[in-house]
C-alpha cells in the first residue's frame, strides 16, 4: 500500500470516487468514507463535490482527507443526490491548491465537476490548441484540459455523454474518469485502461471508483471493472453503456499491482494481495537463497515476503517494527541527526535478525539511499547475511501515464549495474523480478500490461521527454 | 470605514494593489503591509501574487489579512520584481475561495495576474458569448470574464496593453483593475472612474492602489489619481499611459466618500475625512435642531458628528464605546441573548448622554434594525431626546458598480416615508442630507458623482434587476 | 482603554468575573460576554470555570477571548449555576500557560475556583513560609499564594468566608478577588481598595466584574463598588458582607482612571470618561499654549484631547487613523522596514494638521521611542508646530499592586529632565499632568488615590525593588 | 502495539523518559524523538521539560507528539543538558491539560520536574492526609501525591535522592519515575518493579526510557533495566545507584508482554516480540484446531499469530487490511453508519479467507463488541469457520497499578462462560491463554509478574474497589 510506505520511494497519482444515489445516503459522508479508502493514492489533496438537485456545492483542499473534512464541512457540503471525490498527489509547483481536484466548471451548458487518475501524452498539444483559441488555464492539470476539450464538444452536440465520447476521440493517454452534470454521473476509462475504475452498488445506489477496497469500506458489493475504452451513464432512469472506444485489450500499469494498490482491492479480477506473495514466489524460484529468515519491508513488501517464505520454505519473520505515529508533520532533524531518520520511522527486530541469514524483500529501488540505510538497520541489529530481493523490474524510464517516477539521473538502476547496486546498497546479493515475471503475478493469462518504466516500450506513443520544471518556466516567460 | 461599522450594515467591495520595484523592496512585505490598509474594503478574502523574473507565486485564501498570510506564506512566495495584491469581500454562492483574488490564469502567450474592484453591467451577456465559445468558467467573478477577453484579444495583438485597450472596448461597468504579466505591471480605470484607483512611488518604484491610505502606510508618495479610462503601462524601460478610452466626466461612486473609504484617503484630490465633515456640516445646515451633544456612530459616523458639531455650535460628545476585540469569530448568542448583540459591541457613555438632547450621526440607514438598537441604547443611558442625522441620502434602488446593497424589499427606506422611518427607529427626529448636498461633500465643483442607489438614475444603462441567487440557480440547472 | 493602544506602552494586568444565578441564565456564555467587555484589562490568557451543583469544570488558554473560546469550549463547560472568569496579562516567565487563571484547586474540604487581579507586597515572604512548611507551586502567580493562605485557614475554622476573612489578615498589598467553592461565590478587595471591584444584577442573579463595563454589556444593573477590605458572601439562601477588614481609605490606583480602566466604567462614582477629559481640561488649564487644534493619539488619549479642547477653546480635531485590523499577529518588519510599524498601524490624517499648530495629547510617556515616531508622522503630515501634553504625571517609579510598569533604567523620565525629554521627542513644547491635578480628575473631594509610581511614596510599606527576572533565576538555582 | 491497536480496548497508561546530557546534544530534540517511540504508551497528552543550567522551560498539551510538538515549539523549549519527557492517557475527568505531565513545580529549595508511570494504592490516604495538612491540589495525577512526599522529606534531608529515598517508605503501589533538579537527573522504580524502565547511554550521555525501542529510536545503547526498588542518581560529576528498597521480586504487568510494550522493546531481558510469539505458540499447544489459515487481529495480534502458526504447522496468513490514515479526527457516523465503523478501519482479505477454516487471534476481549464485528467481517468475506484464540486469559478484575480496564459490568468475561462467550461473539470455538502460561510468555524461568487483573490475587495489598467518577465527585460535593 503506496502511501503508508516508510520509503515514500514513488509519489501515486490520484483516486476518484464518484456515487449516483437512490436510497436517501448521506452522500457527502459516502464520499468521505471512500477518500479515506483511497488516501493511499494521493496524500497532498483531496475534495468532494455534491450535487443537490442540480446545486453543487464543493470544498477541496490540501491536506489528507482527516484535514480537510470535518464534521462542519460535511455539513456544509449538505445533502444531494450524486457526490464525486478526488484524492490527489500533485507534482508540479507549488500552487498545489489550485490543482486541487475535483474541477468544478461553469458553463452556459450547466456545471461540470470532473475527477481524474491519469496522464494525458498530448496534454501539450491540445493545451497549445485551446490557447490559440482562446482558452485560459487556471491549473497546470491535465484534468482541465479534459474539461475544455468536453465542454467544446458539448456546444456541438445534444448531451453530455456525447460530449465525453467526442472529447475521448482527441485524448491520448491515460484517464480514469468521474463527471458528474446537473443530472449525470459518468464514468470513463481510456481504450487502454492504464488506470483501474470500478463499479458497485450499494442498496440501489450505483457507486464508481479507482479500486474495490472503497467500495468494501462503504460495504457496497463489486459490480466489475469498467472496460477499457468504456463510459458509463447514469441517471434518475437508467445506467447505460457506451463502448465505442472499446475494444483495445487493457494495458494497465502492473505497477498498481505491484505498489500502488491497497492489497485489499481486487482489480481486473485480481487479488492485489496474490499477485504481491505470487511475485514473492516468482522471486524465490527465480533467485533462490540459502538462508534462515525472510523479511519484509514495512508495508508494501510483507505480501511478497509471505510468498516468498512459502515458495522457498525459509521460515517468514517479523524484520522491522514501524511507527504508526510518525507522519507528514514530523519535524525534519538537522544534517546531523538525519541518519537516524529511518530509525525513527523504522526499527529492526534484533529477536528476529541477530545471527540469522536474512532476506529482505522490497516491492523497488529507486535512488537507493533508503535501501541502504534499513540493510545498516538489519547489520546493527546483529543479521549475518542480507539477501536483497525485489518483486518489480529495475526501474529505468520515466511514467507518461500517471506515476510520477524519479528523473533518470536519480534512478539507481540507470546508473548501475545489478552488482554495482548490490555493493552500493551494502547487500551479500540482490535480485529483480524479471519483466516477464511480473506480467505474470496478476495471474491474467494473455495479459498486456503496461511495463513501459522498466522496458521503455510504452502501448502507445510517448512524447520526447522533457522536464516538468524546464515546461513551467518555458510557459511562464513567453509573454512580453 | 466600511469594514470597522459596528452595524454591518454595507458589504463593500474590493481593495487592489500592485508594485513595479526597482528598488530591492520586499514586494510580498509591502503587498502584504498595504492589504492591511486596504482591509476595510474587502474581509472575506484576500490573496497576493508575486512576480520573479517571469515565475509567477501565489497565495489566497478565505480570511483577513493576518489570518491567510503569515511568515511562512510569505516567505514562500519570495522574493519578486512585481506583485499584485487584493482584498476582497464576495457576494456570490458560498465557493468563496474560488472566487478569492488576484486570479492567477496561465496561457501560451504567458501567464496573467489580474485583480478588480468594481462589477460590469454586461458580464452574463460577455459571459455567455464567451461560453457559446467554448470557454469554461471556474468562478462567478466578473474577473475571470475580464481575463478571457484580455486573452481572447491578446491573441489578434502583439501586447499585453494592446490587449487591455482592446478590451476595454467590450466591457461596461466599473473596473478598477491592476494586471501583470511575466514583465509588465499594468493599471487601468474604466471610462466613468466609479472605484478609485490611485498611484504613487516609493524610491524608484511604482505603485498602484484603490485608496492613497495604502500608499502612505507604505511611506509611499502619492503621485495621482488614475484617469478614467486611463491604462498605465510599466516595465523596466518606462512608464507609460494610454488614454484611448479618456475625455469621459469622472463619475465616481459618491459612497466611497461617505462610507466606503478609510478617512485618511485623499480621492480626486478630496479628503475623505474632510468630506465627511462637511457632510456633516451640510446636515447641521438643512436639519438644525436644538440640542445638548451631537455623538456619532462609530467608526464611520464619527467624523460627520464633528462637522456637524462645528457647524451648529453645539458640542461634540463621545456618545459610545466601541469594543475593540469583538470579531469574526464572536460566538452568536441565542434568541433570548441576541438583543444584547448590539451592547456587546457598543456601550452608550451615560456619563456624555444622560439628560441630554442628543443628535445621533451615522451615515446610513439599511434595515433599520440595528438603528432602532442603538436608539435604544441611548435612552436607557438616560437621553431625553435623540435627533438622528444621516450623512447620505435615502438608500433606494441597487448599486450595479460594486456595493453589496441589500434587497429593495429589505432596505427601510423603500418600505416607508421619512416620518415612519423615525418612528420605526424611535427617534425624535430624523433627517437626512438631500441627493444635491451629498454631491458637494467632497468639494469638486462641476463633479457628476454616480449618486444611482439613492437616486435610480445612473450614469450608464443597467440591466434589468434579478437576484442574484436565481441567477446562479438558472446557470446551474440548464444541463441535461 | 489600555488594550487598544497604538503603543502598547504599559501592560495592563487583570480583570475578574463572578456569577451567582438564580435565573437559569447560561452562565458560561454570560461569563464570554464579560470577558469580552474586560479584555481590555488583559489580552495574554483568560478561562473560565464553570460550577454544576458543586461539579466544576475550567477551561483556560494563552489567548484572546475569541481565540480560547468558540462554541464547541462554551458547550463542553456546560450549563451551572455559578462561574468564575479571568483575563490575565501574565509578566513572569514564559510558561504563560500554567499562570492562566482562574486557579481550580482541589482539596479534601472541597474544589475551589479563584481569580485574582493585583499583587502582593509580601508574597516572596508568605510563599518562603509556605514552601517551608511542604507547600510546592505550579506557577510564579501570587494567585496560588492566597490560595494557600485560605486553604491553610479552611482547616482551622468552619466555613470558607471565615477562611478568606483570616488569610486577608496576611495578606499585603492589591488583591481583587472572586472565589467559588461547592455553593458560594465570594468576592473580596484588599483594605487599601488598589484595584476596583463592582456588583451588579441581572434579573435576580448576583455578578462581581473588575469594571461595570462589563455589568453593561451582560444589559445587568450596576448595585455598588465593593468597600475596601469587604468580603461579600452569596450562596443559595443569601448575601452577606464580612466588614472586619473595612475602614481604611481607598486608596484605588489613579492610573485605572488615566489609562487602564474602559471609559464606559464608572468606578468609585466617578465616569472614567469624564475622569479623562477633566484630566485634558486640567492639563489646558496648567500649560496653555497657542494652538489651531487639539488631537489625541487613539485610544486612550482621546478623551483627555476633548476636555483640553473645551477648556483651551482650541478646535478638536481627529489627528490620525488606527488601522483596526493589525492585531497580534502582525508580521514584525524586518529592521529595515521597522520605521513603518507605526505608520502602518496610525497614519497621521494630513487634512486636519497640515499647516496647523498641533496639541497632540496622550496618556503617559514610558521609553518615549514610539512618542517621537508620532510625532514625525505629524511633521511629515506637515504640522508646523507640536505641543505635547501628558495626562498624567511622568513614570519615574515601579508599581507594587498589578501594573508592569518598565524598569527604571528605561522610563525616559528617570533619565532625563522634561526639557530633555521634549527634545528627544521632537515636540516644541511638552508638559506633563501634576501630581496634585492627577488626584483630582475623578472628582472625589478627599480621595487618597496611590500615585507612587509618580511619586515613589505608596500607601503601604513596599520591598525593596528586585528585578523579576533575577527573582525566578534565584529560585531555580538553588536545589543540589 | 497498544496504541495503534483498531479496537481501541484498553486505554495504555504512560511513557517516561529522560536524558543527562554530556555531548552537546539537543536534548529537547532527543526527547521529541524518544516520545514518538513511546507514543503507543499514551495518546492524550505529552510533555517535554528541558533544564537549562537551572533554568527549567516546559511545554505539554494534550494531543500526540507530532500535535504538541512542532519547530517553534521545540525552539522555544531552548538548548539545556537535562529533559524529561512524558506520554500520557488521562483517565479522570476531562480537565485533561491539567493532568499533562511532566509535572513541574517551584519550590525554595529549588524546582522539580516529575514523570511517572503508574499508579499508587495508596494515594487517596496519602492525599488526604497532605491535605489536611494544608496541601493544596491542582489535579487529580498521583504524581503531584508523589512531588508532594518527596518535597515534604527535601526539607528534613540534605538532598533531592535521599528525600526521593525517604518518599518511598511511604508510596504503596506501581511507579516508574524520571525526576529532574537543577543539577540532577533521577529515575526510580518501585520495589515490585509493576511498570517496565531502562537505561541507555548515547555517546557519553545517560538516558531513561520506560521501553528500550525509545532508546533505539536515538541510536541509544541498551544499559541494563532499572531494579525494582532502585534509585539511580546522575549528576555531572558521577551515576549512582541506591538500593535500600531492592530486594523483591520482580512483580512485572504480564500485559505489558502482552499488550502494552511495543514489540521491538527488549524487557527485563525478553523480547516483547518473542513473547508473544510464545504466547501464540501455547494457544496453539493448549487449543489446538484443525484450520487452514492462520490470522491475526492488527497490530497486536500480528505476532501472536505468527507464533500460532509456527508450532500448529497451519499457514500463517493476512486476514486484515488496516486504513493506515484513520485516526482521532475520524469523524463518527450516525448510528445507521456506525455498523460499518470497524470496516472502515479494517477490511477483511477475502483472497486469504474465502472458503477457508480460520484461526484468528487477538490478544484479548474487553467488551466483546468490536470482536463480534471482525468475526462478522470475516464471515462476509467467505471464512468458512472462525475459531478465536486469545493471547492472554480472560479480564475478569480492575487493575490498580496502571491500566484503565473497563469497569466489571462491562467486562464480557465477568458477565459470560466461555462457551456464552464464543457463542455471543459467534465464533465456532474460542480459547484464551491460561494464567500459567501467560507467566511463561517472557521466557524467564521463576518469574513472578503480576497477573491480578486475570486472577483477582496482587502482589500488594489493594483497595476496596470503587468507582472513579464517584470518587471524584465525594471530593467536589464536601466544602459548604
Amino acid at each position: 500500500m503506496g502511501g503508508t510506505s516508510v520509503l515514500n520511494k514513488l509519489n501515486d497519482e490520484c483516486g476518484v470516487f464518484g456515487v449516483f444515489d437512490r436510497d436517501d445516503h448521506d452522500v457527502a459522508f459516502l464520499s468521505y468514507i471512500a477518500l479515506y479508502a483511497l488516501q493511499h493514492r494521493g496524500q497532498e489533496s483531496c475534495g468532494i463535490a455534491v450535487n443537490d438537485d442540480g446545486v453543487i456545492t464543493a470544498h477541496k483542499d490540501v491536506g489528507l482527507v482527516p484535514d480537510v473534512f470535518n464534521k462542519d464541512v460535511l455539513a456544509k457540503l449538505g445533502k444531494g443526490q450524486m457526490a464525486v471525490g478526488h484524492v490527489r498527489y500533485s507534482t508540479m509547483g507549488n500552487a498545489s491548491r489550485s490543482n486541487a481536484q475535483p474541477l468544478y466548471i461553469r458553463h452556459i451548458k450547466g456545471p461540470m465537476v470532473l475527477a481524474h487518475n491519469g496522464a494525458l501524452v498530448n496534454a501539450r498539444e491540445l493545451r497549445e490548441e485551446l490557447e490559440m483559441g482562446g482558452a485560459i488555464f487556471h491549473s497546470t492539470n491535465d484534468s482541465e484540459v479534459i474539461a475544455y476539450m468536453i465542454t467544446k464538444e458539448r456546444l456541438q452536440c445534444g448531451s453530455i455523454e456525447e460530449a465525453v465520447e467526442r472529447a475521448m476521440k482527441h485524448l491520448r493517454g491515460a484517464y480514469s474518469l468521474v463527471i458528474m452534470s446537473p443530472t449525470k454521473l459518468i464514468a470513463a476509462r481510456d481504450p487502454n485502461g492504464f488506470r483501474p475504475l470500478c463499479m458497485g452498488t450499494l442498496d440501489n445506489s450505483t457507486i464508481f471508483a479507482s479500486e474495490s477496497c472503497a467500495l468494501d469500506s462503504l460495504g457496497a458489493k463489486f459490480v466489475r471493472d469498467i472496460e477499457p475504452g468504456e463510459i458509463v451513464v447514469v441517471d434518475k432512469e437508467e445506467e447505460r453503456s457506451i463502448k465505442t472506444h472499446c475494444g483495445h485489450k487493457c494495458n494497465m500499469c502492473v505497477f498498481e499491482y505491484v505498489y500502488i494498490a491497497r492489497p485489499d482491492s481486487v482489480i481486473e479480477g485480481s487479488s492485489v494481495h496474490e499477485a504481491r506473495q505470487r511475485a514473492g514466489a516468482y522471486l524465490a524460484l527465480q533467485h533462490p537463497v540459502q538462508a534462515d529468515v525472510v523479511i519484509g519491508v514495512p508495508d508494501s513488501g510483507l505480501d511478497a515476503a509471505l510468498g516468498f517464505a512459502k515458495q522457498s520454505g525459509i521460515p517468514y519473520g517479523v524484520g522491522f517494527i514501524k511507527n504508526r505515529y510518525v507522519g507528514r508533520t514530523f519535524i525534519q532533524p538537522t544534517q546531523v541527526q538525519r541518519e537516524n531518520a529511518v530509525r525513527i520511522k523504522l526499527n529492526a527486530l534484533e529477536a528476529t535478525v541477530r545471527g540469522k541469514r536474512v532476506v529482505l524483500i522490497d516491492d523497488s529501488i529507486v535512488r537507493g539511499t533508503t535501501s541502504a540505510r534499513i540493510v545498516d538497520l538489519l547489520k546493527e541489529a546483529g543479521a549475518t547475511e542480507v539477501h536483497m530481493r525485489i518483486s518489480s523490474p529495475p526501474f529505468r524510464n520515466p511514467c507518461y501515464f500517471g506515476v510520477d517516477v524519479d528523473s533518470r539521473d536519480k534512478l539507481l538502476a540507470c546508473r548501475m549495474s545489478e552488482e554495482e547496486m548490490a555493493r552500493h546498497i551494502g547487500v551479500d546479493s540482490l535480485g529483480f523480478l524479471s519483466v516477464e515475471d511480473v506480467q505474470k503475478i496478476a495471474g491474467i493469462p494473455g495479459s498486456e500490461f503496461c511495463v513501459g518504466c522498466f522496458t521503455g516500450n510504452y502501448p502507445i506513443d510517448v512524447p520526447g521527454e522533457m522536464p516538468k520544471d524546464k515546461f513551467e518556466q518555458k510557459i511562464s516567460k513567453k509573454q512580453k
